[in-house]
């Protein structure tokens, strides 16, 4: 059986709901990434994976992948039935990867990550300046379609799902751009999303409250 | 004929490098990034591009691509047989796209970015104190491997060569960490590799003291 690490809220809440989407069980271990601790044998997440971050998806064989894109492009592949990825060799695949990097690059890692981790103003500054320019990609494509890449849903959505749910929490209010709070609204619709966020909001509570 | 927008050593010299090796022909458009113009016409690159960022890919079809994750895939695509990305369906294609969303979001995002965008002394503490941690990943992969990827350069390679290149003048020596070090130095030997820097090294100069 596959399994998941993950930290809830964190950005693994794509590969969860990447894994239901698909219809595949896992085992999933809750990681603290703070004190990067697996929670329940109190065990280092960094002998799991040296980077010490979610998401890392455990395959049959036991190896070990790291980084959303390819994760949630392997969960994808896994059921191609489920249009969760563009096939390989369909020119959509490559619109897939294009936000996939765009997601983690743009919005996770120069907004949201510096947001949560790096927590004086003088870091904050200019990532905040830069997110209307970011945040204006996805707008526009939005505007005019109802899912990132084709006509269905893919991983891609369960990214940037992921990502604005986390936007109003680092301050940014994405009513600004009705097109993109317009897509949160749908998405957040799906029974699949409904499911994954409130397993992981509760999780949240537990850890923000417990002993860990 | 494909076209490739860049600017001078930055990080579409990767895929300057994989269209190199796949042997491909391209048109290069340069483009001056703070200013956001197309060098030769002067046109508002923008219009090709809404990100303002390069690369941007132009396909046959006319079509536009973005993101290096995506137009190294693509690129290497083109000429499965000369290895370059490992081939659709193989284990292998997943840990390239691990590297290269790693390679995208953490050192380039995370690090090379604010260091070259963001000035002030007060952005670039955090991203600083973290990118020892960072460069450890590739280093240990690279104390007992050739290549990121399987047993033959990959656009991965091409990739991590472009961001270490940009280490030094980013005040990171990487004599640190012996394996990055030489494999940096194995990289350079490739004639790909020695062509495309030694083009783009040219042109930096002649935008950093002509007109443009």
């Amino acid at each position: 059986m596959l399994q998941l690490y993950f930290s809830p809220m964190a950005c693994s809440l794509a590969s969860r709901i990447a894994l239901m989407e698909a219809g595949l069980d896992a085992r999933y271990h809750l990681v603290q990434l703070r004190t990067k601790q697996v929670v329940g044998d109190d065990s280092d997440f960094r002998g799991v994976s040296p980077k010490g971050a979610v998401p890392v998806l455990v395959l049959e064989n036991g190896e070990r992948l790291t980084e959303s894109a390819a994760v949630l492009q392997y969960i994808a592949d896994l059921k191609p039935d489920t249009g969760l990825a563009p096939r390989l060799g369909d020119p959509d695949r490559y619109r897939l990867q294009e936000w996939l990097s765009f997601i983690g690059a743009e919005i996770h890692k120069a907004f949201l990550f510096p947001t949560f981790w790096y927590s004086d103003e003088g870091s904050l500054a200019k990532p905040r300046a830069r997110i209307p320019q970011t945040l204006s990609v996805p707008s526009a494509h939005l505007a005019d379609h109802e899912f990132l890449v084709g006509n269905g849903f893919t991983v891609a959505d369960a990214h940037l799902t992921w990502a604005l749910l986390l936007l109003r929490p680092a301050g940014v209010d994405i009513a600004q751009w009705p097109s993109l709070s317009a897509y949160l609204e749908r998405m957040q619709g799906r029974p699949t999303i409904k499911e994954a966020v409130t397993t992981e909001m509760a999780l949240r509570k537990t850890l923000a409250t417990g002993p860990a």
